[in-house]
C-alpha cells in the first residue's frame, strides 16, 4: 500500500498561516466584503477511505462560515478568537492544552461580552479542527498538546529542545520506564542514531513490560513501543515518523474487538482524525497477533479462550462490512472465526505456558512473517 | 501527624515468607491438622482510621480459611496456587501482571481439574491481597506488577538495575516527557543525589506540562510529579518513600470532588489499599488548591468557575461525615462553601489571564505557606 504522500512534508508555517488568515479576513473587510472563513467539511460524508492511500482522509467539500450570517457569526467569531490565542502562544513560545486554551478565551472574552462566548469546552474543540484543516496546521504546531499516553524502548536516541534546554534522552537506557511519549514529536525532537531494524507496536503496557524485561528490543535491535490501549495523537505520529524511516511496523493486540480498533486505527487511521490522516496513519502495518488462527498453531491456547462480549461479536460484524477490511481474504476468515465461535483471545493468554513465551511467540511470528495484512 | 512508623521498613522476605507459608500448611499435613491460612480481615468493619498515624489501616480481626471447610476448600486452594506461582516468578527473577498470573494458573490448572479453578480474574485478585497481607509482602516484592500512571521530574537521579543490567536515569534530564513512574519502586531502584527541597503534586498531566516547560522545577529546586488523575499504587508509594526523605509534599488539584478525592487518597490513603496504607498513605502531605477560597485571593478567578456536578456536592457533603476531614476547620469551610455556592475550580483555568500564571501562583501559595491541611 502507497505510503502517504505527505506524510513528513512539511505543512504550512503556523505563525505564517495564522497572520495569512487575519490579513484575509482584514482585505475582505476592507473591500467591503463578507468576512469569511472557508475550510473543508469534517462530515461524515466528506471522509473517504482510498485504497490507493490506505488511509481515510478528507475529501473535497468545503464549508463556509459568513460573519454577516445570523446563524454563523458567534462560531466566526469563535474561531478567529482561537486563531488569535494560538498566535500569542506561538509568539510566546510557550505550549497549553486545549483546556487551557479554553480558559484564555473564557478570560479574555467572558467579561466584555453579553454571554460567555465559551461555556463549555466543548464548543472550541470542533472550531480548533476547523482552524488545522483550513490552515493546514496541526494543533502541536499551535503550541496546544493533545493528550499523551505511551511509552517506547529502544536503540535510538531523542534529542529534545523544550523550554530552551536540549537535552538527549537515550532510549535504549530508560530502565523498566521506557520513554514516555508526548503530545508532540515534531518540533523541537528529533530522532537520531536509530539502529531498529522495525517497530513492535503492543497493546498493552503489561506486555510491554514483560517484553521490556526479556529485552526483547535489544536482542531483536527494534523499536518496542505500547501505546497503552487505544494510540494518542502523538503515538500515532511516532509510528508514522518511524515508518517514514523504513521501518517495518508490526502491530501486536488482544483478537477481540478493542485490538482490532486499535490496529485499524494506527494502520488507516480513524474518523475523528481523518483530517490529518496522511500525518497519523501507518497503511503499511501488519498485525502480528494475537489471532484465532494461532489456536491451530499453538495446542495450549485453546485453554486460554474467552467468551467474547456482545460487542466484540457486533464489531466484527461490522468490520466485515469496511472496504479496506474485507477485501482481505484472512481479516475475512479470522472475523468469520470470531463470530462463529464467540470467542476472543487476550496477548496475556501467552504468559500461561511461561512468562518469557510472549517473546518467542513475537520472535517466530516475525521470522515466519505470519502476519495479517 | 505522625510519619507511619513501618513506611520505610523492610517487610517480610517475599522468598522466605513465600516458603515459610507453604512449610507450614507442610507441617499442620504431617500432624494431622486441618490446613489453614490465617490473615488479617480487610473487610470494611476492620478498615480504621488512626488519628495518630493518620491514615486507614486495617484492624486485629483476623480470618481463618480452611482446606477441610467445603465452603473455603476452593478459596484455599487457589491460595496456594497463586502462593505457588508467585514463588515461582520471584525464583525466576521475572515480573508479571495479575493477567499474566492469571493466565498462568489458567495453564497450570485448567486441564488437570475438573473445574477451570480460575474462570474470571475477580477471582484471583483478592486472594493476591490476602498473601500480600497475611506475609506481610507486597505484590510488586512477588513480581507482580500493578498497572503503572504518572511521570516525574526533578533533582533527582534513579539508579534502576532491571533485568540485570545497571541504568542510570537523571529526572532533571527527560524533556517535555519526565520520567515514567513504574509499578514497583523499591526493588531494584535507588534514587540518588535528592537535591530537591519539596515534593508537588499535580492532579492533571496538562499541568504537570505547563509547569515542567516554565521549568519550575529547576527555577524552585522541587521534584514535580502527577499522577494522571488518581495516583496509582506506585506513584502513592513514590510519594511516601520522598517523604520519607524528609521533604514536604504539596498536593494541587481541582476544586472538585474527584480532586479532593485525589489528595485525600495520598494522604491518609484509601479503603482498597487501607492493608497497604503504611507503603503509600502520605499523611504529611497538605493541600495547595485550587481552592474556593482563592476566589477571594485572586479576583478573575470568580469568573472561571463551573457549576459543580451532583456528584461534586454529594461528595463534599460525604467528606463533612469523615472524621479525617471534619476535625481540620479550614476543610469544613472549604466544603460548606462548594456545597452552598454549588460551583467549582479547575486547576487548569489560573492559565486564564497567562500562561505562566500557574508557575506564579504555586509559587506564592508556597511562600506563604498556604495550605489546607
Amino acid at each position: 500500500m502507497a505510503k502517504p504522500a505527505k506524510s513528513n512534508a512539511k505543512t504550512a508555517d503556523p505563525k505564517e498561516a495564522l497572520e495569512g488568515f487575519g490579513k484575509d479576513i482584514l482585505k475582505e473587510i476592507e473591500r467591503g466584503e463578507k468576512p469569511r472563513f472557508v475550510t473543508t467539511a469534517r462530515t461524515r460524508s466528506n471522509i473517504l477511505y482510498d485504497n490507493k492511500k490506505g488511509y481515510l482522509s478528507l475529501g473535497k467539500t468545503q464549508e463556509e462560515r459568513n460573519f454577516l450570517n445570523v446563524a454563523q457569526s458567534k462560531r466566526f467569531m469563535q474561531t478567529v478568537a482561537i486563531a488569535a490565542k494560538c498566535q500569542k502562544f506561538v509568539t510566546e513560545n510557550l505550549h497549553t492544552s486545549i483546556r487551557g486554551l479554553f480558559y484564555q478565551l473564557k478570560y479574555s472574552l467572558g467579561e466584555d461580552v453579553d454571554e460567555n462566548i465559551f461555556n463549555e469546552q466543548a464548543e472550541s474543540n470542533p472550531l480548533i479542527e476547523d482552524l488545522e484543516v483550513a490552515l493546514d496546521v496541526k494543533r502541536e504546531e499551535f503550541n496546544l498538546n493533545a493528550n499523551r499516553k505511551g511509552v517506547m524502548a529502544g536503540n535510538v536516541r531523542i534529542i529534545d529542545t523544550f523550554g530552551g534546554e536540549r537535552q538527549e534522552i537515550d532510549a535504549s537506557k530508560m530502565g523498566r520506564s521506557g520513554w514516555a511519549i508526548p503530545s508532540d514529536v515534531d518540533n523541537d525532537i528529533k530522532f537520531v542514531d536509530l539502529k531498529a531494524k522495525y517497530v513492535l507496536v503492543v497493546e498493552k503496557d503489561a506486555l510491554w513490560q514483560r517484553l521490556n524485561e526479556d529485552k526483547f528490543w535489544q536482542k531483536e535491535n527494534c523499536i518496542l513501543i505500547t501505546p497503552g490501549g487505544q494510540a494518542a495523537r502523538g503515538t500515532r505520529r511516532l509510528i508514522r515518523k518511524l515508518a517514514d524511516e523504513g521501518l517495518p511496523v508490526y502491530v501486536f493486540t488482544d483478537s477481540d474487538a478493542w485490538g482490532w480498533y486499535i490496529y485499524w486505527t494506527i494502520k488507516t487511521g480513524s474518523i475523528n482524525l481523518a483530517y490529518i490522516g496522511d500525518s497519523v496513519a501507518t497503511p503499511e502495518a501488519k498485525f502480528l497477533g494475537v489471532t484465532l488462527s494461532d489456536l491451530d498453531k499453538y495446542e495450549f491456547l485453546k485453554n486460554m479462550t474467552m467468551k467474547g462480549k456482545d460487542v466484540d461479536l457486533k464489531r466484527a460484524q461490522e468490520m466485515l462490512e469496511y472496504p479496506w477490511i474485507n477485501q482481505h481474504e484472512e481479516w475475512v476468515a479470522e472475523l468469520k472465526r470470531a463470530i462463529k465461535t464467540g470467542i476472543k483471545l487476550e496477548q496475556d493468554a501467552l504468559q500461561g505456558p511461561r512468562l518469557t513465551f510472549v517473546s518467542d511467540y513475537v520472535r517466530e511470528k516475525i521470522k515466519n512473517k505470519d502476519f495479517l495484512p
